[in-house]
């Protein structure tokens, strides 16, 4: 992020709203092309900018060399009451896990419990987007995975062994914000590498990996994509990721990360797997929520170390964020905004309803 | 450990047979005796001693206080065909959770994924033990959680927040053993503190706090039991832990770790959770299996660090020991041996049959 960039505030659905022109523009449908800008702007709303319309411009670069199909077609491959597998023709990521939660709700309000796994699919974005539609209408459990480029090592490893891997569970509360585990398997996110570049500060030595398989504290010794990830808790997170692609690639039949050697970038068929469980089998909803609640109260309650934050709950920052950004505007540097831009002009979009928040842009 | 122990090897059915007796002479019931002398010997064989025959004098004494119900009774909450919640009633957490698996496998086959909540149980063991035993036959993948004691901080906190909350998955292999994942929410479990309390050597600075709050690397500071863990990856472990409770304590309305301040042994109801899935509900069992032995060989096939071990698979190590133990019997420490000789004697247990081993005991 460029030192001169100033953030601006744009609301929700004019975020969407542009971004859902260009790419309709691109020739993508309505109904995708809004659920792929939904998906973007609600990262973005998240405060995960990295999954956010960032993105917009390299989407439109993939639809025009023919890397996405721009239409997601879902063939179910083989299914039960409970569960699914689909195949998503190489479509849009977002397009096909939208429309794998809704499926996955369905099944799961019909038969108490249900699991989608989907292969041949492309990024989608922050896990924990997923997860939360599956909990919020406060009733469901949800869980989800997917895979990614290889970018994590293994525990004793020189090179590139897993993908990020994330996992996401979201469980409904009442009173509080919905909680939101949304974890992936490398010790620091790859976009932070910019900053350490940028303020040249030596990274922590149990970060990452260079190319030559040696641990490096350097933030200024490799270009971004050639870092590679150590796993958090060493052992324990390399093996959270392994498994996990037991449900994502295992179970959708899809590519498996062995098959993805010596790919550094988004290019090849992603797997993912969504889970939702109705909490009513088990107790009444509301005391459930209730509980959560308290558990949440418990947690707050504790104290902190000498002069460190309080405590907070998974999904806690994703949620004050997402409040705010509901009252005043979804946070977006001007860059963005740029070349949201540009990519609109290239493609001919009327952008006079978006006048007022273009000019914000550098 | 004392450093003039040795480690004897004894037959798997005859470490379950002796621990048996000792059980059924305090009045536990056959069957019961088993399922909990089976779980610990079997914790033993894969190598996770502080789980195992150890703790058999430990079980008499709470037997003897009362601190058991020594007739675990199973009472059905609430029941669907994928879902039960099963009270425990302070039964025994490894008789609780042998039934769990049997009921949850058997609901698994019928109806493709079951999920069984567990409330007012007992320390279960090892975690692994029963995703194990999920995935044994081949066709199920498995799933577990428990509550623990409070024994993990926040990330920034000064004190005990929540459970060790381990996590484990077991995915079937062909050719390989299964792949099991078995993860704590801790940075390093308990039982290894000894280790460093012996040799004096001080704690990795980011593994321990101290009952004032502050991380310590002195491993003679504190007793044992005062030391907390920090969490493993910091927020991704502790937030991993927080979830993990919503479906333990949360889905079988059982106490939260929020009622647990203020105890540091194990004195609480614990609440478990076991799941099963349906591989062919996605995709055929046999092509799946292949696919997981394939993935076993490309992480076996990865290069490791400059003067690093090779790469393991979850549940690498527990497989081989595990293998080991069946070629050449359980490892046993001579000192645990004794513990068990002193508890069949003080209960009048003919231990004739078992002359030959307890010879070995210190």
């Amino acid at each position: 992020m460029a030192g001169n960039e100033t953030i601006v505030r744009i609301q929700f659905d004019e975020v969407v709203g542009l971004a859902e022109e260009i790419f309709i523009a691109c020739g993508v449908g309505r109904e995708e092309s809004h659920m792929l800008s939904e998906s973007l702007a609600r990262a973005d709303a998240r405060g995960i900018m990295s999954h956010g319309v960032v993105r917009v411009p390299s989407y439109v670069d993939q639809f025009e060399n023919g890397r996405f199909s721009k239409e997601t077609r879902l063939d179910a491959v083989r299914e039960t009451l409970f569960s699914t597998v689909l195949d998503a023709n190489n479509g849009l990521g977002s397009v096909a896990s939208y429309k794998s939660v809704e499926l996955t709700k369905k099944k799961a309000r019909e038969n108490g419990i249900a699991f989608t796994a989907v292969r041949n699919s492309n990024h989608y974005g922050a896990a924990g987007l997923w997860s939360s539609m599956i909990a919020e209408d406060k009733d469901l459990i949800g869980f989800t995975s997917t895979t990614s480029i290889l970018i994590v090592a293994a525990p004793t490893g020189a090179g590139r062994a897993i993908g990020s891997n994330p996992i996401s569970i979201a469980v409904p509360a009442e009173m509080h914000p919905n909680l939101c585990l949304d974890i992936s398997m490398g010790n620091m996110a790859q976009g932070k590498i910019w900053e350490y570049k940028r303020l040249n500060k030596p990274f922590p030595d149990d970060f990452w990996l260079g190319p030559d398989g040696e641990v490096t504290t350097d933030p200024n010794k490799f270009a971004l994509e050639e870092y590679v990830m150590i796993p958090f808790g060493m052992h324990k997170g390399f093996g959270l990721g392994v498994v996990l692609e037991m449900l994502t690639s295992g179970l959708s039949g899809g590519a498996f990360h062995r098959q993805y050697v010596g790919f550094t970038k988004e290019q090849l068929p992603l797997c993912h797997c969504f889970g939702a469980m109705r909490i009513d089998a088990f107790m009444d909803p509301a005391d459930y929520r209730k509980n959560v609640d308290e558990y949440i109260d418990y947690l707050h309650g504790l104290p902190s170390r000498h002069g460190a934050a309080p405590i907070m709950f998974p999904g806690e920052i994703e949620a004050k964020v997402e409040a705010d950004a509901k009252m005043n505007g979804v946070k977006i540097p001007s860059q963005v905004l740029a070349d949201m831009r540009a990519s609109a002009v290239k493609y001919g979009v009327d952008t006079s309803a978006y006048a007022k928040f273009l000019s914000a842009a550098i």
